[in-house]
């Protein structure tokens, strides 16, 4: 088998077969294989697609460079969550506890934050003594005595996917459903989950700009998961607009905090999807028959305060305090606050995320490059969401600052971010659809 | 300027600036983009094509890095000639001495066979004595005195071409029209002729299988000619049948004296395509003012015996034995000539071209890779030609033989060259068009 052949016949839009694909996932991984020609080859695949059988078996290959966590200590079905990346968005702080509250089993790994996107490491990490640098084996433990574990992902799980990230990010190569979506559950596969919710983001705040391109993702990640054995359920979501009112990692898990403690209104968007992806984790974990059925039982969980209690529990087993969680003031305080007034009255109709995301990214929330070093009690809550009535001189925003360096220039993406009109918006869908 | 931004570009479609194409070429040339980068840049190009602006601002750029020809001390217009590739195609070594024993200026840089399709270096080679490697100077000297010179393309001609070419070898980039058409009209312009004939070579024994795509290559490489301002004229011939009726590297010259001798008839398929090309080489010469009128020249050139004297002296010039062409006999001895006899009677109604070259080359008149030894003398004569009748019985190819090794297998592959029919084909087409 020579790489070129295979090039050439994913040019001319040919199916590969599974013995192919693995030929180019262990080549490229091994060094027989040339970073120019897997780069040609991805370039190919940007254009031509992938069938969900290859995508499949690419995903398949991808996991098997590394190691694949085994779960199988752990009883029962252990459900998974991914998000592919948005703007205050602290749902897994809220749903694995109250998922683990309503007896499912979630063992997860999860990342960092980079560019305008949070992280759930990072946010974890703003709760004194948090460490999240935990072997497989203490993950179960973890698990075994609180019904979830969050972690970070150990090093060598989908070695393929960071050798093929790095080449597609300086090849221009990012953008590509097949690629994208391997790489998603690969890793996602090789964590050793028997099912997946996935959170898909749509708008100028995430990847996929589109609802066509989410959907598509969507699509492209339920048939990986399907043809792979896992069940598999993915719900596109709005990201216009920042998830969540707090975009910063103190201030997400303070707000992760008030959910649980059931102090955020039920038609808050935040609310909304984390029983929306809370219920489809209990129903693919066989405890919830359907929707109802399952936020009742995780609206249970906030009003017996179960939830919150698992929370604090697992950050104990992270050797973290978990009175701060008692106190989530703790994890915000900052040399100053600061009220960000609106410059004239009238309809919030837009509140870019992406914008948000970058502006707390600037006051030392975030990373711009990976290993830089970040502020846990910084960020910016919003006080008001897209369809509010604002008055001019009334507070858009709260910044929590420690180092006013970049002060002018936040304030100015902020603003560039909101638009004011006269009349109000019609109101957007907060979910777009569920595919499973 | 960041690579992978242009890569994006050009996967979005989008056109090129000249400073980005410039910096693309001479950042691969000098190392500074890496090969990666470049296999992506060049499949997205395979997909999304590029202008014709962009396509001359590539060759401009490809030539800016390595040596330009200075044809300056050589008076009038200089007027070069290319084929993309055939079998049994000596028009060089017919049209190059008539347009010079008509006033014309050849000054020519040209290359080796490789796969089924021979070069005409090899065929020069073929001559006692003859050493193709000269400086441009020497060029010059032997243009002066003989009006022309054939010699072999000097090291540090467009090197961008070479890296490029290897690169696209091993990344199924090969076929991209763009990347062809840069690819030959970067070592014309190079080569510092002001006008250029393209003979663009079209059927199964050639690189471009189908009209449409030699086509698109004739108006690809003339909109680039004419941006860069050079007279430049495409002719889309026939490569469905070899185009003389010698194929092998002696056996061609033989021929050639034939034509220049004028034993070959008009309506022959080499002699018709050499009137062509040579007429228009006369007419972008300003020495002729139609087809017409450089026809009569260059039949005058025949029966003057001026073609060939000039042939005779160039070959005196690069040291070659020009006896030989009164004697062309002397260019095939071979130990054995043996006779391939019709398996069936009827009408010929195919002669696959690169099952003959490759048949040739297999008898050891070409190479399969750079730098294989090739035998001058061997090779084959076609009796018989598309529509001709055969008898059962009758030779259809005579073969020049020195090494019988691959002779089994040479016989095979003739006879499935060849198609023998009840009825007799449609004529088809020599010449499909001519776009200047």
């Amino acid at each position: 088998m020579r790489m070129v052949d295979l090039i050439n016949k994913k040019r001319l839009g040919e199916e590969l077969s599974a013995e192919e694909i693995r030929f180019i996932i262990k080549g490229f991984t091994d060094g027989s294989i040339q970073d120019y020609q897997m780069a040609a080859w991805m370039m190919a695949v940007v254009f031509q697609g992938m069938t969900y059988r290859e995508i499949a078996e690419l995903t398949s290959a991808m996991v098997a460079t590394g190691d694949t966590v085994d779960l199988s200590a752990l009883d029962g079905i252990k459900v998974d969550k991914h998000s592919t990346g948005g703007v205050g968005d602290t749902t897994t702080l809220v749903v694995a506890p109250l998922v683990a509250a309503c007896g499912g089993t979630v063992a997860k790994m999860s990342g960092r934050g980079l560019g305008h996107t949070g992280g759930t490491l990072d946010k974890l990490e703003s709760i004194d003594g948090v460490c999240i640098e935990k072997s497989v084996d203490e993950m179960i433990e973890i698990v075994k005595k609180t019904g979830l574990a969050v972690i970070g992902q150990s090093s060598n799980l989908v070695p393929a996917d960071k050798m093929m990230y790095a080449l597609r990010d300086v090849t221009a190569t990012v953008k590509s459903i097949p690629l994208i979506a391997s790489s998603i559950m690969s890793k996602k596969i090789a964590a050793g989950a028997n099912a997946i919710v996935l959170d898909v983001k749509t708008g100028n705040g995430a990847f996929m700009e589109t609802v066509e391109e989410a959907e598509e993702l969507s699509n492209t990640m339920v048939g990986i998961g399907k043809h792979l054995g896992r069940r598999t359920v993915a719900i596109i979501t709005d990201m216009n607009q920042p998830l969540g009112r707090a975009v910063g990692n103190g201030l997400e898990v303070k707000e992760a905090v008030e959910v649980l403690r059931g102090e955020i209104a039920k038609d808050d968007p935040l609310y909304q999807v984390c029983m929306l992806l809370g219920g489809k984790m209990l129903q693919l974990s066989g405890i919830a028959k359907d929707d109802a059925e399952a936020v009742a039982m995780l609206e249970r969980a906030i009003e017996n305060g179960s939830g919150l209690e698992r929370l604090k529990a697992m950050v104990t087993e992270l050797g973290g305090n978990a009175s701060m969680l008692d106190n989530p003031e703790s994890l915000c305080k900052t040399e100053l606050t600061l009220d960000l007034a609106a410059p004239e009255g009238g309809y919030i109709y837009a509140l870019d995320a992406m914008k948000i995301g970058i502006a707390s990214s600037m006051l030392g929330a975030g990373r711009t490059k990976k290993g830089d070093k970040i502020d846990y009690a910084v960020g910016l809550v919003l006080n008001k969401r897209r369809g509010d009535r604002v008055e001019k001189g009334e507070p858009l925003f709260k910044l929590y600052i420690n180092d006013k360096t970049n002060l002018d220039a936040v304030k100015k993406m902020l603003l560039d971010a909101v638009k004011i009109g006269s009349e109000q918006p019609a109101p957007m869908p907060m979910v777009y659809k569920v595919i499973e």
